[in-house]
């Protein structure tokens, strides 16, 4: 399998899974079934769709593809049935949802660097990519969202960027820096999920507003 | 008249009463004018411009013609001193609701259509249109967004959307498809609010976050 | 010093100020370092990225200049070393926000009128740059956005655009046109925090949903 139809089978993988946990989400909230699929598509296709509008790479991927939008709704309303198999097999959903996180990051950093955007910006579309569906997906369910607080998440997406564009400025070979990047983040990620690393506060609580 | 006529105004109408009703929920969270201007603007014209964002569909209706903007900020203002009216013809005030749900998800539909897009993203583009806006209020207002788990809001659009482009593929008179769905489509709405219907809600509380 | 460069002088003091003010809110709030750069971004360039993605004014400002991003997120960082000097330069962090609040609302009405849209648009555009970012940071920090209810910020945007593009239609010199405007904000604004001034309510209270 190419390096390229590897990445497409992940990509699938990723919002499928991310559909998946999302709708379990939302069901909990007392949501109905079609703010189930409404907070499913957002959040698996919602970082994409903010990347390419700020970027203004047209036309959106899932307008391109409407079938990714059929595998989201498909994955959520499969959720009504699946929901006792996915929180056991929760191991298995963390992992996948780990594994979207690099994807998106890395399918964010090609974006923006076939668009021949400086550095920093490859960087910032790889983060817009991996953290900004379940920052959407918290405002839609009325929560402050927490996503980029808790274990790491947005902190993996910065250290994959910079591993997988650092060692392509530095000539590695472009599947291995792609691998390491996404190998790295997935590690940092799984550990900061199992001993519930957080990234340091911001210590001052003087008067201000 | 013509139909492209007849649509304009029926769309006039819808934004003119969307803000009033926008306007008048505004002013009871104690917003001051101001607020209550934006929030009548982004009710009456956020599904639209959200829709034109993610189609890369410029201008946006707005800044083509800012007498729409003009129309929604009279309208809202206009609350101030007809508040208790809209209150007493609450009955009209909600019918012009429904009208503008079947309205915009028509216009929706109608533009992706003439961007050649896919059947699928034709439906969403009309579901985006008639529902955004809401959406995009309650955000601002600071709840969560209810509006389409309640009496069949978003289901009305996805119906209306579904028969519309149903009728025009199997080669129904344009028109007639267009108010056979957008009749369907108001009746629907009008019985879920009379009878209080909803979607069911999604069982599933066992433990996952 | 020329009209156009002192403008870009007081533009990077407006984006460093409104990112170290919106980094003390955000820290205080119990975000991270990563939430607290985000919120940073939102609150400083969130307003020209808005109105850039409304008026589809590609590239946006920071993708084009990377080095705004920078100063933006070394800002936010040095809040933690530099919070209790914000807190003790209050009145002159209030002052930076009031000029930054002329400043984006001046580049916002420029930003439309260089692509020749009508006047109301210009007017809107100088108030979505003036005001999105704070709206944006209120949504992203769980709160019910606050800001264009509170000592005329709103107002001060809306009064500063009228009499700047009143000004250059009445064919008064640009550089004076545009200093009178931004002159007569700032002075409004600030007495507006000092008096706490409010924009009237809206009284109606009656029933509705």
């Amino acid at each position: 399998m190419s390096e390229e139809s590897a990445m497409h089978v992940a990509y699938l993988v990723a919002i499928v899974a991310e559909a998946m946990t999302a709708a379990l989400v939302a069901g909990r909230r007392g949501m109905d079934w079609f703010g189930v699929c409404v907070i499913a598509s957002v959040t698996a296709l919602g970082g994409g769709t903010v990347r390419d509008v700020l970027l203004s790479h047209y036309p959106l991927g899932w307008v391109r593809h409407p079938e990714y939008l059929g595998y989201v709704l498909v994955a959520a309303l499969s959720v009504g049935v699946l929901a006792p198999l996915i929180v056991r097999l929760r191991r298995l959903f963390l992992f996948l949802d780990a594994l979207g996180l690099v994807v998106f990051t890395v399918i964010g950093c090609n974006v923006a660097h076939a668009l021949s955007l400086p550095l920093a910006i490859v960087i910032a579309s790889g983060m817009i990519t991996g953290t900004c569906g379940g920052v959407l997906r918290d405002l839609l369910c009325g929560q402050t969202p927490l996503l980029f607080q808790k274990e790491l998440y947005a902190t993996v997406s910065l250290i994959t960027g910079l591993v997988y564009m650092g060692g392509s400025q530095l000539g590695v070979h472009h599947g291995v820096a792609m691998l390491s990047a996404m190998g790295l983040g997935l590690i940092l990620r799984l550990l900061a999920i199992r001993h519930g690393w957080d990234m340091p506060g911001f210590a001052y609580r003087g008067k201000w507003d």
